[in-house]
């Protein structure tokens, strides 16, 4: 939710170790160049916001040093390196969190022996299972389900109908979007030939499932429980909609996986590992610290720290997109080499 | 639910401007033509159901016009040009929603200041919070929760577990199956190096949801808000199960996105798009009006008013088709592309 | 959750119809090689597992019998040809379902006319519609929502939050986890151009889902009900999570299907179709007995009884794999293409 305050331009320049550039305003908001008002702070990112940014009414500009002379020269400016991060830290200062305040709704039911920290917020129709452990400042939406044993650390925000299977635990300052499943089990059957055929033997789940602190994870997003371990997301990692993370899959720090990705059972990330929207990793594949997959890719086996890869399978992404270009003239190509064929050296003829 | 009720297939053709052939029976229901009793009327989409429609119990079938002369003699005949509009339109008549009752639940939770209009249902255990408005004659199943401020148009469904956000708006006659959630934050982080390396800076989400008049969005489905300005989706836009459509995203008007397709953040959609199953769009990418994109394609860039395409990347269908079939081929290619490399002509010989 | 019992090798090999080598130790539990404590048994897959089999602390393995020669010689074995299943069955005997008591809360809604069998368990805020009937021995946790005259088998578990349309039905012993959402309508419209453009008409479901008996379904997917008929899983699928089943799609029996699948409107599976995650299957395709469909495919058309495929379009897994191979030298191949159309042969003349 905004929060109606203001601050000065030299305040905010301090805070984001930028340098300010005209006069001191008083700035209320911050805003996108094309919705900003006159007491509003907007930001460029890079040469292609340059016409938006003399469009804008902002009066103030976040921008990176090297396009200081190309913007408008009666605007105000905080030059800084990293301008998305500081719009975030900035931004941060007009936002205030709209949570429920602390209290227990009596429309929720806590089961016997579960212990809940000092200011909590639990909503109605929320189930706190035998056992289980909420941590102080922690706020749970309504019909949020906390299965038996289950831990959830201090400053945890979970939003409506998130379900924590019995046993699962989460660090301090976790974010689950509404809908988001952690700790079903994981998809595991031993397959056998009976006299009617195949049948598929559920193998139990007795594992859980390990969030590291400062996690966020997007709505409707799964994460199974291990079969034996746990499976576990390192601090820091942010995880969009709709993603599917298998049984003992192991995410390091610091992660970042878009929407609707697909990580098979023990597949393991490094820290850092950075993968757009609907990639799908095998079972068991391995992604080394930093590695960046394009969208849509397909991983198996093992892609090496640092590397960038794209396509199904993937391969070096400079190769991918040369080849995928090369995709559309392949009508062409196979045209001549039919004809080449027929030719004397096709056929392996002296010409 | 199916209702009890009978029409005259004359009644009937004049509702759908069609035209009847034989006998003016009267139906009591549609049916497909595998499924239909004798009393019910079924239809015969194209060439390929001639063989089932002589089969199929029912005495009267809507069918396109060029098909009358195939089709069985003794068969009252309504024929007409788009038969699955006419399906559409006569379907309805026999059909009536199973909706609750109006009323409002004494156990659902109706925070201060919401407003709640004629004719509303509002079953057990849904959450209404400060300051939200819902138009009359809408229903929200048991479960549904509307975070504060947030609005709701006159005649809207939604199921049970469907998740509002705070401030999210909905226009009249909008449908959300359940489990959908509208209005979670974007998946937006700064970056930056720390001693300890990358950090994830949060972005908060100022902006909201707005969906336009008649939408139906499947189950399970996600629309995120945006970062500032809303997030669009225009008039009578249908969307299919477990979707993304990420923070600032624009759909046009009438669009069609078929199952587990991902919309990245900022993407734009014009009027009329239509997309196939699991199709992935990348963040900024704009799909002219009418386009038309295969499934599973991936969607970068710009995509032309009219165009279909296909492919990841995707490029025009009628050439991904030709390069997918001739993909088979790359293996003999390869072998005589290896081949050619060491013959004369291939290092460059002269032969 | 991990039971508190003991159980002696020469039971547990008889059950699994394997054979001892090595003393009859008593063990508690079973785990994974890294994880196992000294009393409980592990197992060997393959060789690919030999390392940790010489690290494990486990003294007893369940492995095949050709690994019999390579493992420390100071483990008891249990020595089986199918080690999953093997495993599958033993790890049951240590494990018990810690699901809620037979009861039924009294903050949940059971509507007129409703039936429920002998040592149900419905949690709080489970809503049960009119004239739906839940067999024996299910649980309902909190929040399952049972629409009008659904039905559920006997031994059914039904996770937080999961959504039964009205109508649908369940045999017994079908386990669906957290959030996913049986029988919403299918994605059916018709196509008609009006004044304003491209308008989409809702075709009414009439139709249903059966889903036979120990079906099971992860998180968060979806099965649309029919448009006439049903939407039918077959006894013994297992699909995962975030799967989205379209309407009037057949799936046999004994199908594996992982996460993030979509089929399509009309797709059919034949019995034991094996499809790995995030494949789609479009409208009205069908996949023969037994087929193995690799993750990410596309499939359309028809796939024959007992094959592999693999791609998009789906070809023949053993040519997909050479030409996703090939596909990385497209750039070199285009090149030396071009060179050769240059070049006399290219031009067609004579060399």
């Amino acid at each position: 939710m905004k929060k109606e305050t203001t601050h000065r331009l030299s305040e905010l320049a301090k805070r984001v170790q930028g340098e300010l550039w005209g006069p001191d305003l008083e700035v209320r908001g911050v805003s996108s160049l094309e919705l900003a008002r006159e007491e509003e702070l907007s930001f460029v990112e890079s040469r292609a916001h340059l016409k938006a940014a003399r469009k804008t009414r902002a009066r103030a500009l976040l921008a990176p040093p090297e396009l200081e002379g190309e913007l408008p020269g009666e605007k105000s400016l905080i030059l800084c390196k990293n301008v998305r991060a500081a719009l975030a830290r900035i931004a941060g200062l007009f936002w205030q969190p709209a949570h429920p305040a602390p209290g227990i709704s009596p429309l929720a039911v806590i089961e016997e022996g579960a212990e809940i920290g000092e200011r909590v917020s639990i909503g109605p129709w929320v189930y706190v299972g035998r056992g289980a452990r909420i941590g102080r400042q922690s706020v749970l939406y309504p019909g949020v389900f906390v299965g038996a044993g289950a831990e959830i650390g201090e400053r945890c925000v979970l939003y409506p109908y998130v379900v924590l299977y019995p046993g699962v635990k989460l660090s301090e300052g976790v974010v689950l979007h509404a809908g988001t499943v952690i700790g079903a089990d994981g998809f595991g059957y031993a397959q056998e030939f009976g006299p009617e055929g195949l049948r598929h033997l559920k193998i139990p789940h007795f594992g859980t499932v390990e969030i590291g602190p400062e996690v966020e994870i997007g709505a409707n997003s799964c994460v199974d429980r291990g079969t034996f371990g746990a499976t576990r997301i390192g601090a820091g990692t942010k995880i969009d909609n709709l993603t599917q993370v298998g049984h003992n899959v192991e995410i390091g720090e610091g992660a970042i996986i878009v929407a609707q990705c697909g990580l098979g059972g023990h597949a393991r990330l490094g820290r850092f590992v950075m993968m757009g929207g609907q990639v799908g990793v095998a079972p068991g594949a391995e992604i080394g610290e930093g590695a960046r997959v394009a969208a849509k890719s397909g991983i198996s086996g093992r892609i090496a720290p640092g590397e960038e890869v794209a396509g199904i399978p993937a391969i070096p992404a400079r190769v991918w997109r040369k080849a995928a270009v090369a995709f559309a003239r392949l009508p062409d190509m196979v045209k001549d080499w039919l004809k080449w064929k027929k030719s004397p050296g096709g056929k392996g003829e002296n010409p």
